[in-house]
């Protein structure tokens, strides 16, 4: 028997290959297909069906592309939406792999047609439960994407899927959701990287609820939203082109790629403290890791991409990418930053403090500038948990692009986050808009407080 | 966070690797334990403890081996035996391993000083119970180890164990044992790869009890126990040799293997029909994916081991002979069986019939053969469960030699086990106990009952 | 600066992959050849130009393939032919990689266009010669392939090629032809893996010649020509079907196989000893590491392939098959040959013997049957330098399928080769025909001089 | 057949696996041995010998850790030299590995005793020289390591073995020397990598001499020699000690490596923007790729080394540094410098700027300093071929610290080198002995020279 779970780093994206005999299925599969082929191969076994939970919106869905490789076929959930491709999953129409049993289960909530995916060990025993973004470690699937009008329509129907459907299968029964830690489908996903329902059902805070109504009031709220969620909903009905093989992006000289700048963006993947150094003016920062969960926020698919990377490795950048349907990447820079500054090409900078620098003391004295503008890009939640720093324009690096009015252009900024990771993005952002200069503190806000400087709760 | 669970195929060995921050744990690790260094490497953690379920009798634990190269302290089991190295797990002793906590569990059962860990996720709810050989999926451990007349005193307490300290840690937890299936430490292991507590409070058979009495009375029985186990549970108090890397064995010329061949033991790791076609007279069979479970019952540690091989890489061979210590390997055949044809040498045979060219019959109609021995290699329970042929003489593949006078010399011997693996190692032993040409059901039971020929419940 | 030669082992054909800077190059790219990519991004290079010799007969060229992946621009040999795809080289034409220069020269006798490339080092000096199917280590290229009615005109082509414009090059240059020992473009590659213009005049035993017309008459000489050539020298023309990733058989139970077997082709690739214990009855067999040298000869373009494997690991299996054009692979047996067996279905056996079975003997005596028929099926080549068996007839095993008139039906077949591989092949084909179990001699002739049996000379 | 050439990048060190039937041979092995094991085991080989050419001064041989895995038997040059592990090579005393023959040839001059190796063909023609350090592809081999006052005696050998033995082997012959282009055993070694003895002899700008005496002239002068050539001396006499398996470092807190800090050196591998952007204070940058080339000069024997790296993989490092011997690698931060940061420390900086920055202009105007004191740290070869610039003072990197009082604390200092990467390591030297705030010229001469600033000649 074969259960494996597949992670797409990053994004923290599940999904599942199982197989038993000579069959394999795979559930949610990513673009990047190649690695449930090579499994169930190795085992002997072949990929005969593929099962959604539902119209994915946070990155592009392997179905289409993993279905024309293997021959499987694909189960979709959400079935009043118009898909181009597959044939609806029913309740009540089981697939079988091998010895296996897979029952679905509709579970709406986060969609209207959500459905998970009851596994029976070869006993019989109901065993694991794929249940999708219903239910997570820790947290519960958001219920705001099709408009806050809707939100509390959608809660209830999850209350009823959770509270009806999925926490009677019993505590003992193993949770295997499609995301972990990091997700964007959901803002408090535990470090709980295995569960079951019972661990959920005692430990999961928003499952502790008086009644419907109280649930529904607690969790019909708005999420913030990456732009190309749209991009993706489309992408995962209308079937996304058919990759093949990862595009390997040219390798530009400095000449080339400076003259193809205007009409492309820069995305520069090296760390917080390469880009600071040194990097072409106007890059947009974002480092390698960090792509999954930013990339949709600030790149955008009409423009083609050309990245500065830290080596000529760029493989995973491109998997990345191409996991948010940001295909049309138009090359690299040969020789990265170092070729560059060989070719005798300027760069720019992004000043840096640490805590002790300004002695724990962003006002004039500590700073020694002209009315600083602190600028924190934290999310709520962690302004909440961490605390704040006094004095601090607080502003999600998610949402800057569309809050740039509220930073004065005429005065220092500093810029903190919970590292230094995410400020640098804001001060690639800044610079972008023509603002002079910005700071960033490294250690973020871990490193103020680990210095003993003040923090507000 | 690290959590991973590292199998070794054959013995079902389960070891698991946990981290966070900086620091990471292994429980139970193995002799060739590279694996955990490099996995904890990558994440930029440092393993720091190993911890022991218990004395381990089938395969040589890697404590001594991993502490060497990490430094890791190492706490085992089983305080009152004179362990070299280590120092004892105590219950009220919590491990610390970055965020997370480990409390130690005694219980007894399957060895007198049992210990289980209990570990908390991040957020401190008890989580994980690493079981070692308690509790399986589907089975408990055995109890016989120290002896018939001790089974009922240690069955009694693995009831005290179960039923007063792991089940009521509660349906939710997530059970991770030191086995699965596949595992001579317990004969029904379920093929259920992940289990929580509630799964086998639900579906494990040897937890339908009465009471402690009845299930006292209804566990308190003999396994069968190969013989390697004595020089495991030496090893693993004594401390093994330390290995480094995994021995190369001298790679031989057809000639100087022949020589060599008197004061050792030729094992011939190929598959069934490789052997049957032509082999080293004398050799011992065991396919390579068999070793783990069968090179303990009939290798000795006396002997140097020569090995012939399907392909001249032999790394897995030698890691599956060097996790039971069987350390000792001279050599192995230079281009295999093919080299040694080439070089003049004389080959022997196993005779191969289907079901079909005996037209399901092994009378003298169907064998032609004169007053023909049925030997049916297969395990007890299997016969229970799967059926028994009419007329055969049963002996479980692994008491064979102790018994071989049950079987007569004078007359042609037809061998069944499964499928025909056990078979050919059976074919081997009576080979070199100077039976005359013995006879491997193809396909055995299995092919037996899909040839529609007859079987008795 | 990168320089590597890629070998696709089995049909020994060597590719090269160049670079220098940020540009690659690729002299006779394989089909399946994302190695190139890989390699060339590891080093930040990007694959510009792809360099053919000549219009290859014996493998799929990888060019449209590669160029569709990389946008690389591709150069072809042999301009007169109707191309569908690239342009011509020519000479005066230096193509650039970095600082690199790639000198194209017409080399005609294998082919009418035949194209070289000198490839000089960054200081400029003459350092490589690409020599496709000219020049190799210990032979010359065949000039037989446009008929022998052609072959003179050829040869006298290729002398002036070889002694007009390679030898000319001096003795210090590095020859790196497209083929090594083992290629069937060729009968007599050394096992020099590497070499110089030098070490070929002085120790090329096709160099020795006293002037052209004794080359010529020494040359132009027909040698054995596989049916997949024909198909090979179309779509090398045409442009092959283009590929993206390997294809996945897929993996089917025994009793779908066995329906499938009708209108395919059973291909066994397992080892000699495995096919002889128990085959498929009618399965064809060539061993995995034969495929590249024999499939063409024994395989159709027409019907689909079913595959019998060792292991459920078949991607290099498939890669050979799709090297060739067989790329319509209808499956793999699930379980291998045990799952046939434990399926029910029966097998058929090859009859094996030893030298020292037959004691050295195979007339009557020795072979204790009715007038043994013994085939030889090596080549006339390895009869000439390695000696007869008294009374063998001859049969090169790639005439076999053409020659079968000359076996007889009626009386017992004996099967030499060198080894005993190439006979299980003939023994498969033997038994296709009706042929009543003919006998495999293990070791081949190899074992039979090793036994001290007589050998003519 | 085997022939593979393995080379350890940095130190641009080639040592070769040779291979025929079973048996195998390594030339020159470094310390990192398994991957000769491994891919002779591939073969179904066994290495046997190893041969070395000379007493190596520049990296830790192997031979003595290869020898105790695999059992084969070491041949050294050097016979003179006491030796405490294997036994001397001989001319006449061939060495034969299957079918291969190894001919030994005394060929002094880099060392009194180097021994070069004749590999033959399987025909038995002279095939392959391994001329270890005594002839390259465009360089020979250095003469001044006993000391100068020997180097015209050795220059003279040199030239004796040079035209005496090697060139009348003849053009054709392929030459495999022990380096290749990046070594510090040659100054000059050409990015030619594979040559012959004719490619030498025509283009190698050290064997154009009009007789012996002028030879000598020429070539007996002294080179660099980092100190750690003294403790390779003495290691390859002594034997190494043996280290089974790659140190994996510990992964230290950032507390914990703080606390280490007083007694080791901090070593920073990550490239020249990133430490430029923020390293610990003191610590001494020698970016990854760096290390083979520049650990030698600044890191001693006797104090354990702390690393900072890019990421948490540190093989690669530790693989560097333990093939110059050191072995003393006391931890790595965990983190690394986002770690640091998030811990509150503080951090340095680098000053940078590019050519365009300060307008192609060093004196005042351009860098608006006072009295800018620049220092040029490329080799005195670079200065000749690539120009100079105008006021600056040259101090090679390897040369930089024992000449530090050259260097004015009260001026600010501007470093050249090539690219920037050299650079930051004068940077980090002079930040250690306490010169305020050293700014590196990004780009290096060659940003300097695309930038049309002025360079002379």
């Amino acid at each position: 028997m074969l259960f494996e779970r597949i992670e797409s780093e990053g994004i923290a994206h599940y999904s599942y290959l199982i197989g038993e005999g000579t069959q394999a299925a795979v559930i949610d599969p990513r673009r990047d297909c190649e690695i449930y082929i090579k499994k169930a191969a190795a085992g002997g076994m072949r990929i005969e069906a593929i099962l959604e939970t539902h119209r994915n919106e946070d990155y592009v869905i392997g179905s289409v592309e993993l279905g024309r490789k293997t021959g499987a076929r694909i189960l979709h959930a959400d079935a009043r939406l118009p898909y181009v491709y597959g044939e609806p999953a029913e309740e009540g129409r089981t697939v079988r792999i091998g010895g296996l049993t897979i029952r679905p289960i509709l579970t709406p909530g986060h969609t209207t047609g959500h459905m998970s995916y009851l596994l029976s060990d070869p006993t019989g025993a109901p065993w694991v439960l794929f249940s999708g973004d219903t239910l997570f470690a820790g947290d519960i699937g958001r219920v705001d994407l099709l408009g806050m009008d809707r939100a509390e329509e959608l809660a209830g129907l999850l209350y009823d899927s959770i509270v009806g459907k999925i926490l009677p299968l019993g505590d003992h029964v193993i949770l295997c959701p499609a995301h972990g830690s990091g997700s964007v489908c959901a803002a408090d996903i535990a470090e709980r990287s295995l569960t079951t329902i019972g661990l959920e059902r005692l430990h999961n805070p928003k499952l502790r609820f008086e009644n419907r109504a109280s649930f529904v009031a607690a969790n019909a709220r708005e999420l913030e939203r990456p732009p190309y969620f749209l991009m993706m909903e489309r992408l995962n009905l209308e079937s996304p082109p058919v990759l093949d093989t990862l595009p390997t992006p040219a390798v530009l000289s400095p000449d080339l790629f400076e003259k193809m700048m205007g009409a492309s963006l820069v995305l520069d993947t090296r760390m917080e403290l390469s880009f600071a150094s040194a990097h072409i003016p106007g890059a947009l920062s974002i480092w390698e890791a960090g792509l999954p969960s930013f990339a949709g926020w600030f790149l955008d698919y009409d423009r083609p991409i050309l990245l500065v990377t830290e080596t000529p490795e760029t493989s995973r950048t491109v998997r990345y990418l191409v996991r948010l349907g940001f295909d049309r990447i138009a090359g690299t820079l040969a020789g990265g930053m170092l070729g560059w500054h060989m070719a005798g090409k300027n760069s720019a900078r992004v000043n840096t403090v640490t805590a002790e620098d300004i002695s724990c003391s962003l006002d004039e004295g500590g700073l020694r500038a002209d009315r600083p503008f602190i600028l924190d890009v934290r999310s709520l939640r962690e302004l909440e948990t961490a605390g704040r720093i006094s004095g601090a324009h607080h502003i999600h690096i998610t949402a800057l692009p569309l809050r740039l009015d509220e930073v004065p252009k005429e005065r220092p900024v500093f810029i903190f986050c919970g590292s230094g990771l995410r400020s640098t993005i804001a001060a690639s952002l800044l610079e972008r808009a023509g603002y002079p200069r910005p700071t960033v503190i490294l250690g973020g806000l871990s490193g103020w407080k680990s210095a003993s400087c003040p923090v507000e709760k």
